[in-house]
């Protein structure tokens, strides 16, 4: 959030940053040659395919798909921010003071919430690139399996042409050879695509969690800041009571911006609720054990419990 | 969510959908005339201030840049579902059953959110609309102001050249009339400026918040998910235990379904905490009253109460 409380300054790391320091900026960040329109996109994602081995492809294209949302998600979070100075900018104009100190404070709490969208972006990014590594695993097994392929034809191709030729031996014998071969690849990829998807997407979903808890918080604190603004109409030329809510709107801020400052994932409020758990034996409802460990997949906080003890 | 718990089907209303039902779709949607690239977005940004009376200029630069967000938006959105579709392509020609299972449900989760993101653009386009109003009282009320501004230096110019002309008088009475005109025209731009801009932003930060948990809520569910993939490394030959997710992972996208499903802004977990509240007698810190009725600005979710009692 702003130091100032205003829009200008620079930003401290949180307590989520601490636990987990932030990503470095996304690569997509950088380094465009047309705009960012759909054009690019579509260039992009329909090239994406056409090369590479067959193995790598469908991923080769999922990879470029998310570039694509990667760019599209940085055009919202600039024009967020855009949208917040302009917010302040118009509410400067107005002779009211309420209401420009209202629109300016606001403008501190969108222009955040792009700043967020522009994190998230970072982090979007290390999913995507772990997503690479599984690609470039599936296009390194193809040869193996390419080759074991030849081998084979090949012997057929003998047996039936000269059922006799001492070449086959040979070639039997590397076909042995090239099937070990093709074992280890194999293994190597199920093991990897698996312990890498598995880690890009849990990477991910915490992603987007922290993001949308954090987002969330934003808007409640602006909603509380709207209540400063006096919406009581009045009569012409009526005086209205002069503005007193500068403390309040600069406290509502500071509340936001350690609330965003302190959050971390342990804290995360939104759970989900599931009827099924995992146990050793396999899964069974609600009266077997915990799903795992942690309590994350445990329960739903929207449970009416009093959130305001 | 998809009744299919696959990537297609129709969608039944959700509870905060009976609660207040869904805006009609978003203007920003239809007609096209170029991509949506950011050449469009510079040039429909860039012209807004150029028209209109001075009053609403401000104002009308940011409903248009509103419209480049929505835009912004509605690519992602559009771009998240594609990459769900492509997500549950790749896995479907993986040979692992977990990983093809695992996948395609992943897909419907994601392609939710995108569908989640569709529907918050609407309601963007609300809050747009709703400025819009603010924008239009802004530019009527200009020309009273200029009507009294005119009569005055009129006078003034009058009173220089010919001092006791009965014109003079004549356009005294026409100024008393202007100006109890704009005394009106002011305190409507006042009323209506306070009166949408708190109805326009509070019903942009509800839509905010329900969009944000129920993406977080979806996160959670999908973590879920992860845990049914077994990715325990195995050596080269050994053959992975069959899979036995396919009721499990259907269970999570049902819980997550009836979760959305039953969703309403009033079981909204994660919550701002105010270190003042507001009292009649103004702003008072920790000891003072309520800061209002609801419970919203009340207290914080992520304090360290149990969330699975």
């Amino acid at each position: 959030m702003h130091r100032t409380y205003s829009l200008r300054a620079t930003r401290a790391p949180s307590a989520q940053d601490l636990q987990n320091p932030p990503p470095p900026v996304s690569s997509t960040k950088a380094g465009r040659f047309f705009g960012r329109g759909s054009l690019t996109h579509s260039i992009r994602r329909s090239t994406a395919g056409s090369f590479g081995p067959e193995l790598a492809r469908r991923l080769a294209v999922l990879v470029k798909m998310e570039k694509n949302v990667m760019r599209s998600m940085e055009l919202v979070a600039n024009e967020r921010k855009e949208v917040a100075k302009q917010l302040s900018y118009w509410g400067e104009e107005s002779d009211d003071d309420d209401v420009s100190d209202v629109t300016d404070k606001l403008g501190v709490l969108l222009y955040e919430m792009g700043e967020l969208e522009d994190q998230s972006i970072d982090k979007y990014d290390q999913y995507r690139v772990t997503l690479k590594s599984i690609r470039n695993i599936e296009a390194s097994v193809q040869p193996s399996r390419d080759r074991k392929q030849k081998i084979t034809d090949q012997i057929a191709h003998l047996k039936y042409k000269e059922p006799n030729s001492p070449k086959i031996v040979v070639l039997e014998q590397e076909l042995v050879r090239a099937e070990a071969e093709s074992l280890v690849a194999e293994a190597q990829l199920s093991n990897i695509t698996r312990e890498k998807f598995k880690a890009a997407y849990n990477y991910l979903f915490d992603s987007i969690r922290e993001h949308c808890e954090k987002q969330a918080l934003i808007a409640g604190y602006s909603k509380a800041l709207l209540e400063l603004l006096d919406d009581t109409p009045v009569t012409p030329g009526e005086i209205r009571p002069a503005y007193d809510g500068y403390d309040a709107s600069k406290q509502i801020i500071m509340d936001c911006e350690s609330a965003l400052r302190d959050w971390t994932i342990d804290q995360a409020t939104v759970k989900p609720t599931l009827s099924i758990r995992r146990t050793d034996a396999g899964y069974v409802d609600e009266n077997g054990e915990d799903w795992d460990a942690t309590k994350e997949h445990d329960t739903h906080a929207k449970e009416d419990e009093p959130q305001h003890a």
